[in-house]
């Protein structure tokens, strides 16, 4: 599976001949996530070449492998017809999602030139809050009544088979559409051909609701092992279903946002390939910005020792060190927490237990931090000196360890990210933890005199 | 889906009690991955009396979603003939996994107890390497021979199925066990019943091979949205399949190891709330005695300004914020790397490409936080400080992001894991920087008496 630029240029070469035949079985030849990711790397103006001398269903697979990005950019360049044609034989999910970025005078041509049942599932799935299972389900899902026979289930999966998503799974309900219960295809195989289909189904079904975050759905296909999870709403009815691989998205989206949160970067949707300077100036710019004034408190507090500097200049020497571990140990403690959290390896009830023993964590790595160092102490300082570094370290480690851990927490506790407790966030407040300890020491050990 | 006490109390009231149908009734009406999730709650002595009250099959199938930790725990207190009941009930890979980790002794003389061809499957999933596709996958999957219909091979699935972790998809495999195709449970239904599997299965597969690496195999699963994969050894014979929810694991547990790496810990294959305080000190403590190391050089880079420091204190006030606006511009540029490399969103190619881009970013920013601190120079030591603190700001972000960036390709380059380039270490690099740029950048434009 190669993303190089030989299989974009055989495409041109195909598209330009004008063999269309040639360019379509070439084409089924491939997967189409790879003609898609292929595509992404030439400019609109080309790719709409090859997506037009397809036919409109190896179109709309390859289109709907797209990224967003690239989907808004080649749109405008298609002819309504032809757009109406791809939209109406993507995935349910794939094309709300399309048809929602989409200009409004666009997307409201385009809805009427859709039959009505595609247009009112567009509409519906359309019309849940972004972040939510409603907003991530499909409608293509099979579904049965109970009385059938698993011969006359069979059948009917036969006859929707085409149309849907995944027939992996079919979902029971009752004439209100409430969900009753569950079959695999597996167990109508298994199954007597004249068993009811009641008789065959799993009543205890892992569920979701429209309303309910997208991280939590994906948790639980990943907890249960599930190929896809029905999503209900409010009166218990079957509304639609969420499938693996979307669940995968957005457990990978969840852990880049993750990942750029802790490094104080604000949420970006797109791609780091395809972001200009400009947004990306604005998403790092605003957390550097806090940190900066939170670091000018770490230099007042300098300032407000600068008495025992003058006295000691010797202690600048050790100053990187030691508010540079107090730093790197709460990062290390908030990195642990936040992936603990965000994976459900611990829970906000274990705070009580982890922060015990972050404590004797924290003593461990300081006592033998602390040793080093003051060794080094001897050598630059004498005695007295290393004793004041020595103590120091324990006590900034400690400090940073239990900023690093408990932040996450209180952060959950006030219903914000987590992840919001970044490397530079927790090393920002162990530096001025870290002066303000340092030379609080350093003053009292030493007898130097006050600020 | 509650994970609270009250379902472990029910469960040990239900146990204790005796009357093992209620008890057999009362677990089957929960997921065997919530009765899991409460067992591990349970210390092993109390969690084995459940067990033991069950049929195997219900014993098999929560040991089977049991971390490793606890199965190893608990495997002790049961009896053998039990245990390989159990074990001949667990599905190949998990099995596998398990056999494994129990000592040796205990291991030969279960596997004595096994069915020969459950012994030789184990042995033989057994003997590959730790991270590669063939350590990861199963070997319960259904093969079809070419030359079968629609009917018979429906028939053969039917009687295998049970056995089988998925039959969605069916392998077709020659005399040598060489894959030709793949035939879906959907194509099989949707045909008619005589036509031959080889006219109805997909040639162009995507397959991975036993000794590729465990995340490029979960990435293929992701990016082609697949249900499992077929693996095959050297000889493209076919060895096993990776079903999508092994993938999602192995995806999970790179991320939290990228975390991890990222803030300087080394890698831990415990959970956060198993691991215990000796262990934690061990996993965190090199990387910050390796960082620590590193600070000795910002130190001694201040004790060789020494001069220009005495002759300007004020200029520590602002030492705290311009090493670390450096250090957090580090921090968010190696994070984006790290994490597009990682999802596969840029490559090592694109490096040059990156690089530009960040040079504008890094100026953009630098200039930005230049004009803001400046200010503050002229308040708290007039316009000749300001000037200072301006240029250093700009010059340290753009070093700090350069840094930042180019550490995550470097290390790819080595062949090194991309996220061992952690916030800490950007850190320390550009504190090291940063007193050298600022404390440079001041002796120059004040004029100071060099060092």
């Amino acid at each position: 599976m190669s993303h190089s630029s030989p299989l974009l240029s055989e495409l041109f070469v195909l598209a330009a001949g004008g063999d269309r035949e040639a360019l379509r079985s070439y084409c089924d030849s491939l997967h189409p996530a790879d003609l898609a990711s292929v595509l992404v790397e030439a400019p609109a103006s080309e790719a709409i070449l090859v997506l037009d001398a397809l036919d409109h269903q190896q179109s709309a697979e390859i289109f709907a492998h797209l990224d967003h990005e690239s989907q808004q950019e080649i749109a405008p360049l298609m002819a309504d017809t032809r757009l109406a044609r791809i939209i109406s034989r993507m995935d349910a999910d794939d094309r709300v999602d399309f048809v929602q970025r989409l200009p409004e005078a666009r997307s409201e041509k385009l809805l009427h030139m859709l039959a009505q049942t595609e247009r009112e599932d567009i509409l519906k799935l359309g019309s849940y809050r972004e972040g939510t299972a409603g907003a991530l389900m499909t409608s293509d899902y099979a579904t049965l009544r109970p009385a059938l026979t698993a011969r006359q289930a069979l059948d009917k999966l036969r006859l929707e088979a085409p149309d849907k998503e995944t027939i992996y799974y079919a979902y029971v309900i009752d004439y209100e559409r409430r969900l009753l219960g569950l079959v695999s295809l597996k167990d109508l195989i298994l199954a007597r051909p004249d068993t009811r289909v009641e008789d065959l189904m799993r009543r205890e079904l892992v569920t979701a609701t429209v309303d309910e975050k997208q991280e939590e759905v994906a948790r639980k296909l990943a907890q249960y092992d599930l190929i896809a999870i029905p999503v209900t709403n409010g009166n218990e009815s079957l509304a639609g279903i969420v499938t693996f691989d979307d669940a995968h998205d957005v457990a990978e989206a969840e852990a880049t946002s993750d990942f750029h949160r802790m490094s104080s970067i604000s949420l970006m949707n797109t791609s780091l390939r395809d972001a200009g300077i400009g947004l990306l100036v604005r998403k790092r710019l605003p957390w550097l910005l806090v940190l900066v004034f939170m670091n000018i408190f770490s230099g007042a507090g300098i300032a407000y020792f600068e008495n025992t500097i003058q006295a000691a200049v010797a202690l600048l020497f050790f100053l990187p060190l030691l508010i540079g571990s107090g730093g790197n140990a709460g990062s290390q403690s908030a990195t642990l927490m936040v992936r603990a959290l965000a994976t459900g390896d611990v829970r906000r009830k274990d705070w009580l237990h982890l922060l015990g023993k972050e404590v004797g964590v924290a003593l461990g790595i300081g006592l033998c931090l602390g040793i080093g160092v003051s060794l080094i102490g001897i050598f630059r300082g004498g005695p007295d000196i290393a004793v004041v570094v020595a103590l120091t370290m324990v006590a900034v480690v400690l400090a940073g360890s239990l900023i690093g851990m408990s932040l996450p927490f209180l952060l959950t506790r006030f219903r914000l990210d987590p992840a919001t407790a970044s490397g530079p966030l927790i090393t920002s407040l162990a530096d001025m933890a870290g002066v303000i300890i340092y030379f609080s020491i350093a003053t009292w050990y030493l007898g130097l005199p006050h600020a």
